[in-house]
């Protein structure tokens, strides 16, 4: 059994009779009506404030996964809240446990690719972005943040969110890296494969220093702020049960083949 | 088995090759890098952007819930973490399903009471705050909205919140109505009874319009971005582990009494 | 802040470095080996192991509820084994959570009915069956345990829980109750109401005295068996995909109206 | 978009008006009475009846996994009990979110070994169960299935599960085989490293041929019965106000070190 630390502390918050402490700030005095709820993640997760241009960022980013239409997500949260309509947090935690390898999940996997190839460079290694890109494609592995079921040629949000990175200068060292890697890949494989917004989320909060092990958390907030729409939508027109009818109908049953 | 009503659709999003459509409005070009992440959550459940205001009085509301230390639900995340290491969202997922009716899930009930007692002040009955409060002392049940098990004899968000809405010109109609029912619930008891921070966030989100069956999931919202801090602390300092140990200790098994 | 009890402790169970004991009896020695998992599970819950007739009604009880097609929980599980397909536990969760107050929730409200209508005749209210079902067709109000969208005129599992629990000596006081509650409430309406399986199986375990608050988490347990077959045949035919194409289908996005 | 397959099917279930069907079977006159819960789930993933060895060697294994006490499973089950405490669904279903890699999935990741071993040796590799525990010596990574916190020198489950499994004539291939690579892997490493429970059911469920993809399911099933338990118990003591109020203790506030 594993004993306590002795110097087992959190630095994240606590709560007194007369106050709220958040990483050594008066929640109350100094923090509720002076920031955002973008900055507060930030701050939560960064332990400093952001500045102005990287909360315009961090917003773009969430700002970007929040919709995305009828995703596995929402689909789960709609049948989710017609099953269980007393607990609105239920469906929308439902929906979040869908925010894995799948789906949203590889802003993660794709902020560390760039991370080794920026190592693999500083090494020495000059043409490390191409050979990154053979090595996917020799090993026939997709590239992370690479590809979309829906987004061809190229994701329309990548395209936005590079040009704001770039408006607001921040597009200086993980943006050009992700352009050309997406270059390399292209030539790697003899075709052009989209970088996907998540691949592209990935770069730019490497740009504005949001650690590697926050960003797959960052989709499932972001998310959850897109799934209360899909919650009120649910209450009023009760797709859920529509829904259900169209599985029914689209996965019949049969007898046959029963070993 | 119901079936599909020829008019369902979904009106709150849709992606196509080369657009996402959010509402009716195109994401890439009008929303990414236009608005916050708290601006687009306001959007998606009252159908329009917010003006100014109603965004800050929003973010302290956001901002207030975020965070109080070790809740069950940061505890629940923390453990969590250390069972599934690989899925954040399997942990902050778990967190969000504890905010329900115990915790947190009282905005919703106190702004649904303030729009009762408005009814009956519309409808002619001129005592209604005084005789809610004397109902619900007599019938013995909390208010909600009322009393905490820490912040006594006052909840200091409270106050800020209010004074912050006072400030930004939206304390009109139902921060006032809670106010005057705080002092007919401390006649009716012959004691104070705080006024809790989620109680004054129903009056406040009432005071902005947002609709209150969108009040739990919007706590859901801001308890997610709260626990994503709690999230990356666990994988530094693995209190999951410690916590464990202090259960197991804090309940110790017994042979006594096994009918 | 609530402080710990002196006295608390769990009889549940404990682990040591040579043991495992479960309710004051050896796990390694005494149960595993012995003992059926439906004989456990009333073990945990009544605190005496069941007799043979009770264990029979208990595994029918279960078996009833493992399976029934493509309801909301499969539905749901499916989509998430498509989308975290690394973590069958996080599908099987998925699903459970659908098991609420309007799926499989109505056994323990129709137990609960079912006792509190004994209680009323043991006060001397010699017609309380038949009250109970005008109170009910006079309050609007569905009677739990009654009423089923697929299963008409009759729930087929209905007939034959009942039929079982009398074969087996078991129809003694519950299932009697039950079956003239709905003959009750058919004269109440004027029509046939289906006893639903859920109502039954609430009858049949207050027969073998399993406790009404353990009654919605044993239909968890069932169904959580039954989803480990969904979560297998997802893995071969990727049902999800076809799911979430369908449902887009079903709910497409309009403009219009968009307030 | 993915579209549907034209034979997309689910072998299953499905309920109509008058009957449920499972895999090719009457639900209501076929099963319900007639086999047990164990039985069915065995049924539902293996595709037929087992045989009584067989169904006894899974109830075994079924019972070994309910009770470890209070697992990180059961201490979040009672958090979440304590905040949500309507849906008894939502506490089971949360304890059954930490049946990940960290506890209880190794069972799938043993049996999977003991396959490979198999096939090695069919293919030639006298000396791969040695070989094994070398190649995992050497890459100081822990063989999955060995090793325990608690139950040291050895896991009295395991001792029990394969003198069981002896005893009924199952431990023909499977069994022996985890047995040779406990020898080696104590010989490999130079220290001996007990076989655990969830090793052991890997080798037993492999012996009564259950699919490995099933194995990390079953597992849940087993803890789903054993949650109900804590539930319960739950209700009546409220461990998890204590357990809150110590996990607050252990893990103090500080206001050092904020970066």
């Amino acid at each position: 059994m594993t004993t306590q630390k002795p110097d087992l502390v959190t630095r994240t918050a606590q709560s007194t009779a007369t106050a709220v402490h958040v990483r050594g700030r008066d929640l109350v005095n100094d923090l509720i009506g002076k920031y955002s709820f973008t900055e507060m993640l930030y701050f939560l997760t960064s332990h400093r404030m952001p500045e102005a241009v990287e909360t315009r960022v961090l917003d773009a980013c969430l700002v970007t996964l929040m919709e995305h239409g009828l995703t596995p997500s929402a689909v789960i949260a709609r049948l989710m809240a017609d099953s269980v309509p007393e607990e609105p947090q239920v469906a929308i935690a439902s929906g979040l446990l869908a925010i894995g390898s799948v789906f949203a999940g590889t802003t993660e996997s794709c902020a560390a690719l760039l991370l080794a190839i920026e190592r693999r460079i500083a090494a020495g290694e000059v043409d490390a972005v191409e050979n990154v890109a053979r090595e996917y494609d020799k090993a026939k592995k997709p590239v992370p943040g690479f590809g979309h079921g829906t987004h061809k040629p190229d994701d329309p949000r990548t395209i936005r969110l590079f040009a704001l990175a770039e408006e607001l200068g921040k597009a200086t060292r993980y943006v050009p890296l992700l352009r050309a890697l997406g270059k390399a890949v292209d030539a790697a494989l003899g075709r052009h494969i989209t970088i996907n917004a998540t691949g592209a989320i990935g770069a730019l909060l490497l740009e504005i220093d949001v650690p590697v092990s926050a960003m797959r958390a960052f989709s499932v907030v972001s998310r959850a702020g897109g799934l209360v729409g899909h919650l009120l939508e649910e209450k009023e027109t009760h797709s859920g049960r529509a829904i259900w009818a169209a599985a029914k109908k689209t996965v019949p049953y049969s007898e046959e083949n029963q070993s």
